[in-house]
């Protein structure tokens, strides 16, 4: 499952770490405290930006240390500003490059327990990976990318998706 | 490849029926035209409600033919109600639940040649999957959410996620 998992991952974190450098120019060119655009949200009782972005990052780290069967590494989410979410993702890009195909041998199968809102779960590593994180981290992802595109930022699905190749 | 490609899709589709069915109600307790729902967009240079759903559907039918190897069926852009876009996905369901395990053996290494915007590409089936269509499917999901939840219809993360066992 390495395949399918890791390069995807770092693929996606390197896009999101674009959108947000460029979202940093828009904030200056448009005299838009950044502060403002990363507490805006699509409905008030949706998250902020800056929470998407933790919660994208915190998919990815997940995803990678649960298939590959070691520790949850743990990121307080005390980020306030662009520079700072890249640091996250810089991190989470880190642990990423640490993952090896071997350790993703046994992934597939490896019984994870997790807590999904307010209950525990257990999935196969493969049902964890489809049915769960792959699709929650693309959802915080889209949900960054929609509020930016929302506020007048000037992306597009190009961004998004970035290279298929990174 | 069938494990990670088929059930999610079946499972993502229909809570996509769903949401539709739940903002279908939300027009009529709001006494909001469907028709303006459907073309709401989160910024003028994006696209409407309609069309983020279609190409939901469309991502799941691609992916499918092409991991299985059949021919991508084509499904004509013609929807204009809530009703009609359940039945593109209905009848994506249907060819969802034809595809066979078998069919996706040689899945993972098949080369996909494809148009991506103004391009072709040629992938392996892994990496068209997991670098491609899988993404470009949650975007557009996401988006219907997201343009759904600015517009204030009743909907949360579960109803996106639905039961990780469809």
């Amino acid at each position: 499952m390495y395949a399918t998992t890791i390069p995807p991952l770092q693929r996606s974190l390197t896009a999101l770490a674009r959108i947000l450098t460029k979202s940093e120019s828009h904030c200056t060119d448009h005299k838009i405290a950044p502060e403002v655009l990363l507490q805006s949200r699509l409905f008030p009782d949706m998250l902020p930006l800056v929470r998407q972005v933790q919660l994208t990052c915190d998919f990815a780290t997940r995803l990678n240390a649960r298939l590959a069967g070691t520790t949850v590494p743990s990121h307080p989410d005390t980020e306030t500003t662009f520079a700072a979410l890249r640091a996250r993702i810089a991190a989470v890009q880190a642990e990423l490059a640490n993952a090896t195909p071997a350790q993703f041998t046994e992934a597939a199968t490896r019984s994870i327990t997790f807590r999904a809102g307010p209950s525990e779960m257990t999935l196969s590593g493969q049902d964890y990976y489809a049915h769960y994180a792959l699709p929650q981290f693309y959802f915080h992802m889209s949900m960054t990318y929609a509020i930016l595109r929302h506020n007048g930022v000037g992306l597009g699905k190009r961004d998004f998706m970035a290279a298929p190749e990174a």
